[in-house]
């Protein structure tokens, strides 16, 4: 079969090439009516752009990569479509490489860059405490996403976009607080954690210290490391342990919606009730919460948001040399019916 | 600062430039104690294999691309994980891609082979009818995997691996009507899918039939185009509109398992439970399914294996020309406490 030429589509649509070259490059010099009928002939004919050269050009020298580590959190799904899209806006290529759990995501950067010429990169998620001297090994504007930043962290090192996780974690405690409860319980991250978990761990100490409230250490429960972090089934040998310990509480505040689902579980094999015995809180905001019976009162993370605002500092970056900046969002405290007053 | 070498790594290891490149390279040549020294020492000294030359070759050579229609769909995200192991123990570099709803992963994989030189592709998900014509465009080896294959599709032109989707499905309305059963809803995919979504739909009226049930059209809901496809969200508008219509019936089918916990949440809005007054199945075997309460009766599709049978075969394909084959699994009917005896 003769595969179609742009000189063909520009024949069939009775315009020029150039014509159907802005067309094909979103170019804003052109009707909108021929832009549509050139890019319906386009699709009607499956005519692909064969200008390998200046096409091969393009798509090596203006490619975003998106890192991801955890790719089966929900969140990261809603943030990588938006991604996606705003990178097609500005005529780049998109490379989305999944971080295993093990690898170090700085390293994968760097053999990235070396294969793909990128221009920018977007980390999302992951645990990112690496040495100024490692991170100079990047040669490319990047931004960090949804990646606690450590207090002392250098920040005109990087870019990045967040909730205020030491905060946010905080609204949630003094929710609790203020709902009646004193004796809460936290399902927290990986006792060596040095990431989000960590911000929130810290977020929930400093607001029962702030009321006075002295920290039980049998209510904190660490994440397992053999378990999916952050899952349904992390959360639920979590709170397992600590119902088989005995030790009273009344309040459960799980770092992530998924935990705080595994935790309810874990309560209703115990042959009690949420939120009739236990209290249950979560984070994140995922759809799941809302879904759940009952429906887990939680802070939600305005992911599209902070997604557009990646992207948006990754480009200034890029291409006007904008500066390091640092977007933090608000979360919201969204209110369900696992949470009671006592 | 001056860049470690592979001579410098062979230096501190005390052994040979070929034994450091073995290790790397996971030859079998090679006693574990000195691989893993070696490793350690890469990872301490932040080594990146700098011969650039070599390495952008294989990286450009030996691609294979993963095709994702549906990338919120947390069955695919095991299925990736598995995919990205295979294909690094085979030393390929992997292109993880993103189909959006309304792109054609046909297009996208042509312009993808023009851009990276892949080796292979693996579908996953999505609507998959493409005209003969249009396949012979792509010319390297490719598997689809949990993709529905309509019966009149010429399976010479494809791999694949799936389960039945007829079957499966026939096996849960078998399991309905065993437990008393007989007005069965069904939360179908949309009406215009030719996908999945018809066969589960296939199998639902097949095995009315086969138990002289005449299947009733108030009894069938169809998925709503302005939601996402599968979602929680989805289930419950579905469900809603399905108790508004005041239609009788005693066991509800969702074909997956979050439109299951959709329906579910509208089930108790409407002030009734599960499955005292409804019976609801769902179908994937979701972590979801076992963690929801009730736990939800579901069929569970071995996502691992059949990554690991979609990669086997590509590779099969690629490098010894292996037939196109078509691997079908078996789903597992999981019992929740959704279902009840009537």
């Amino acid at each position: 079969m003769e595969s179609v030429t742009i000189k063909d589509i520009a024949r069939i649509c009775g315009v020029g090439v150039s014509t159907v070259s802005r067309a094909m490059n979103d170019h804003p010099d052109i009707n909108q009516e021929t832009k549509d009928k050139i890019m319906r002939v386009i699709r009607e004919h499956n005519y692909i752009p064969n200008n390998s050269a200046q096409n091969l050009k393009r798509a090596d020298a203006k490619t975003i990569a998106v890192l991801v580590k955890g790719i089966s959190n929900p969140l990261f799904a809603r943030m990588i479509k938006v991604l996606e899209r705003e990178i097609q806006k500005q005529h780049y290529s998109l490379v989305l490489q999944h971080v295993d759990d093990r690898q170090n995501e700085v390293d994968v950067a760097i053999q990235l860059e070396k294969e793909k010429r990128l221009r920018g990169i977007v980390f999302l998620g992951g645990y990112f405490s690496h040495s100024e001297e490692k991170l100079k090994q990047i040669s490319v504007p990047f931004v960090l996403s949804t990646i606690g930043l450590l207090e002392d962290a250098n920040k005109e090192k990087y870019a990045s976009v967040s909730v205020d996780d030491v905060r946010e974690s905080s609204r949630m405690v003094e929710y609790l607080i203020a709902k009646g409860h004193r004796d809460i319980a936290i399902l927290a991250a990986r006792e060596d954690d040095t990431s989000i978990g960590l911000l929130r761990l810290q977020g929930y100490y400093q607001t029962l210290k702030k009321h006075g409230i002295k920290p039980n250490p049998a209510l904190v429960v660490y994440m397992k490391e053999e378990l999916g972090p952050y899952t349904m089934e992390n959360g639920y040998a979590m709170a397992k342990e600590l119902l088989a310990s005995g030790e009273k509480f009344t309040a459960l505040f799980a770092i992530s919606d998924r935990m705080a689902v595994g935790a309810c579980k874990a309560i209703l094999e115990a042959g009690k009730t949420v939120p009739q015995d236990y209290s249950v809180a979560g984070f994140d905001g995922l759809d799941l919460a809302q879904f759940y019976n009952p429906t887990i009162t939680t802070i939600r993370q305005p992911m599209e948001e902070m997604a557009e605002a990646a992207i948006r500092t990754l480009f200034d970056m890029i291409e006007q040399e904008g500066k390091k900046k640092h977007v933090v969002f608000a979360g919201e405290l969204i209110e369900g019916q696992s949470v009671r007053q006592i």
